[in-house]
């Protein structure tokens, strides 16, 4: 589904810059992912009747596969860690998702999705796969026909699905004068760690309020952002729900902090955005009310 | 500026429709209100040129007209009762606007404008007033462009600027099918009392959460909802913040007490709305975030 791209004055003066949010937020399921998933059934329904597709989900992927299942008719089978955010589960659940809880370790999380494959299910995972990323290009690639002119382009990374997605739109667009960054939470900053070093780092312990973006960065994503990126910025979580409470305030969007690393890395790093035309993908908005930092 | 309309599948099967939102909550200044002071601006400045503008507001109108003034590079003086809300009236302090507190009465309320009229300011009302009402016309007009068909539309009132804005728009459009709703909150009910009566009631005392719909039906635009709207639909203000709770939750975005009220109402009237396809025009956004009802 296309979403809006929104401007707002009074976070351009804050900033001293002119940004294009794309609402991501507004997707279906409440985040971009479900174009990956989306894109993946597509390809795969093309290929072969699939009997039902299954994966491991703390949230997002879980409810836009379930989402996109549904279109095809076919059920999902979500392995969910017992930690998840609970409105993050209902939301699979009303998304017409099987929810299976299994510890929260990655051990876990693979051991549960491995049954659900034996018994028939195709596995579609959450973003280090070819048609996930090139699902994700699809909300860049729908911003630079929204957007006249972008000097800079910043997304939240996790696995880096989104991330890498938007490196291969720009290039497919030819736009290669635009500037490509990515925001991480410091607490889970694999990704500038296997972007500087050249080598992907795996297995830290992510420490982070932004829920969607503890995943691992991935083998097939990460040589994208490599050869494409500027530069991955760091955010700390007080800086991420700062600009969480600013984006809801100003522009009357619920954001997730996932969504709010991106916004608070053009705070912390004017040299890269003052002055300049600069879109942000909001990835997703999916929060539980009850328990909102800054509301409590 | 043009708004989105987003639709949600969630909210469409739990009230058994398919719903519209026309989301003049991410409208700048943060609620539709900026259509109307635009629209009065550009008329008034092409006949001549005004020294400044004044009104006086509790909140949205006061915003829009800072707004607009802006653009027009002249100041606007708004009164504003001491009881408004504390975001709101920081709002029109960001929008350019000089706030003048008066005490929480009409009557101070005009005494304060009229002594800003005498030093060479020009009134403009939030409501009752043609430049205003076609002004606020817009928002329906570009929705019957953005949907391809409507079988109902429904606004909140206050006022009535929107929705006999709306009247008229559906009307210059031939679109005489489309069947139009005013929701009011219970506690605030002038305009069904108005409308079922025949003649304006005046002098209530609103006791609602809907602080932008406690203003009393207009006199120019009272004439103009009752030639075509088919009815103004009560809701309380408990089915108020449920409604907005599950707008929320469901579309990931922030409305106010008054732009849920019309989601209050297709939720108690089904009658009206089930199996039709239905125009909501969500009014605005701007909430104190430190206040939330079902946050607290």
């Amino acid at each position: 589904m296309k979403t809006p791209v929104i401007q707002n004055t009074l976070l351009d003066r804050k900033f001293n810059t002119r940004l294009y949010f794309k609402c991501e937020n507004l997707q279906r399921g409440g985040a971009f992912k479900f174009r990956g998933a989306c894109n993946a059934l597509k390809v795969l329904m093309a290929e072969t009747r699939l009997d039902g597709v299954a994966t491991h989900s703390s949230g997002n992927h879980g409810t836009a596969l379930a989402l996109a299942a549904g279109l095809h008719g076919i059920p999902a089978d979500i392995v969910v860690p017992e930690d998840a955010v609970r409105s993050k589960v209902d939301a699979i659940r009303q998304a017409g998702g099987r929810v299976h809880f299994c510890r929260p370790t990655q051990a876990d999380r693979e051991a549960g999705l491995a049954r659900l494959v034996e018994q028939g299910s195709t596995p579609v995972p959450p973003y280090d796969h070819p048609l996930i990323i090139t699902g994700q290009a699809t909300a860049a690639w729908e911003m630079s026909e929204q957007v006249d002119t972008m000097d800079a382009l910043i997304t939240p990374v996790g696995g880096g699905g989104l991330l890498a997605g938007s490196a291969l739109a720009l290039q497919q667009r030819n736009l290669n004068d635009v500037r490509l960054f990515g925001a991480e939470p410091a607490g889970a900053d694999d990704t500038w760690q296997s972007f500087h070093s050249g080598h992907r780092v795996s297995g830290m312990s992510p420490n982070t309020v932004s829920d969607g973006l503890r995943a691992e960065i991935g083998e097939i994503t990460l040589p994208i952002i490599r050869r494409r990126c500027q530069d991955i910025l760091r955010v700390t979580d007080d800086e991420t729900l700062i600009a969480m409470r600013q984006v809801w305030e100003a522009l009357n969007i619920i954001i997730e902090p996932s969504s709010a690393t991106a916004v608070a890395a053009i705070a912390k790093y004017p040299e890269h955005f003052e002055n300049r035309r600069v879109g942000i993908i909001l990835t997703g908005g999916n929060v539980d009310l009850d328990d909102i930092p800054f509301l409590r």
